[in-house]
């Protein structure tokens, strides 16, 4: 249990990780294809994962296709993706990808949702396993650590969880992917915290022509 | 007149150029010395732009002190403040300003301030000569790029000011130094913003190991 806990996630550069005003569930609805709100919110969400979308790594991982970009992006990608044991995520995050995600969910790891209801553990082609966990979130960060072995938990998403992860100290490290896009309205990283409890340290910064990825370690509250 | 119009300011992560709540003119009043709200004004403010304090090229410049630092942080102060040959500033940062630069203003060139109301022009020791505009934003970027010749004229703030030069599709280019750290309340730097109106290409990207500097440049609209 030696790993780290972190979260990754793109912001557009004005704070925004995902469009508002349309649930991802309505989104990824049979009503949703033909709502042009709904599609506004795939169009923006894909504005802003367009640098992922284009990695070789990822497009092999997903099986979306053949070739792809194999730089900087590429890499921050794929060890993402590697150190990984574990993930926890929020039960809305997971009611959005149970509608978009594949059969083989691109997970390959246990995965706790952090929830409100019992449900029993739902096993998917590949080695992903979703857990549910009622009891709170950090007993599903202590489940996580515990599968995780030696490799880190991803706070997956989405940003109410990882503000109540940050809010409760319990992120070491986290990095974001910064997109040159404006949303203007949408869902913040980071709301509702309390910036006095919060000192972060820059550890890191890797551009690539399309995005900057930076790398921020939380140090503790006294 | 080949110059280009830019802007550049240091941001929180949260996306804040300026701790809200106190106004600048209190903060730097008589009163505010005494005033708690002030002084943590003043610190976040002094937090964010701690990058900017330690380094040499701006102690010499603004006569601080001696030493300092000399990495990628110096060269982009340096930079910035070389290729502007003109400012241009909302009524507001000026009467910041007025109570809080020293007698010889740090900007050396013309500076434009857009208000509304009339004054002459206020010369100060050193080459800074404020001129006031009455006649609009555009009106003052016009006199703002013949003062600067082939220099480039810089949108210096405050948040407002920028977002209707950026509005009315007046901005070349932008520099966001990105501090590591939240603010949680305070005044946006993308704010009242129609995304749809502005693309944005990353052009650069220069990390030191305090802070971030990403310029971007903007696509005119259609």
């Amino acid at each position: 249990m030696a790993g780290k806990v972190f979260f990754s996630v793109t912001m557009s550069l004005d704070g925004f990780v995902a469009p508002g005003a349309v649930s991802v569930e309505h989104v990824f609805s049979p009503d949703g294809q033909n709502d042009p709100r709904a599609q506004r919110w795939l169009a923006q969400w894909s504005e802003l994962q367009a640098w992922l979308l284009a990695q070789r790594w990822f497009r092999e991982h997903l099986e979306i296709g053949e070739g792809g970009e194999e730089g900087a992006d590429n890499d921050v990608a794929r060890a993402t993706y590697e150190r990984t044991g574990a993930s926890v995520m929020g039960k809305r995050m997971f009611d959005g990808g149970e509608l978009s995600w594949p059969e083989e969910a691109p997970f390959h790891t246990p995965v706790f949702v952090v929830t409100h209801s019992e449900r029993d553990p739902w096993e998917r082609p590949g080695g992903t396993t979703f857990h549910f966990v009622d009891d709170g979130i950090e007993s599903a960060l202590l489940q996580a650590r515990e599968a995780a072995g030696d490799r880190d938990v991803r706070i997956a998403g989405g940003a109410e969880t990882i503000q109540q992860y940050l809010d409760g100290g319990l992120i070491d490290e986290f990095s974001i992917t910064l997109a040159p896009v404006l949303f203007g309205t949408g869902i913040r990283l980071f709301e509702r915290l309390d910036p006095a409890r919060l000192a972060l340290d820059q550890a890191r910064t890797d551009a690539s022509s399309r995005v900057t990825h930076l790398t921020y370690t939380v140090a503790k509250a006294a």
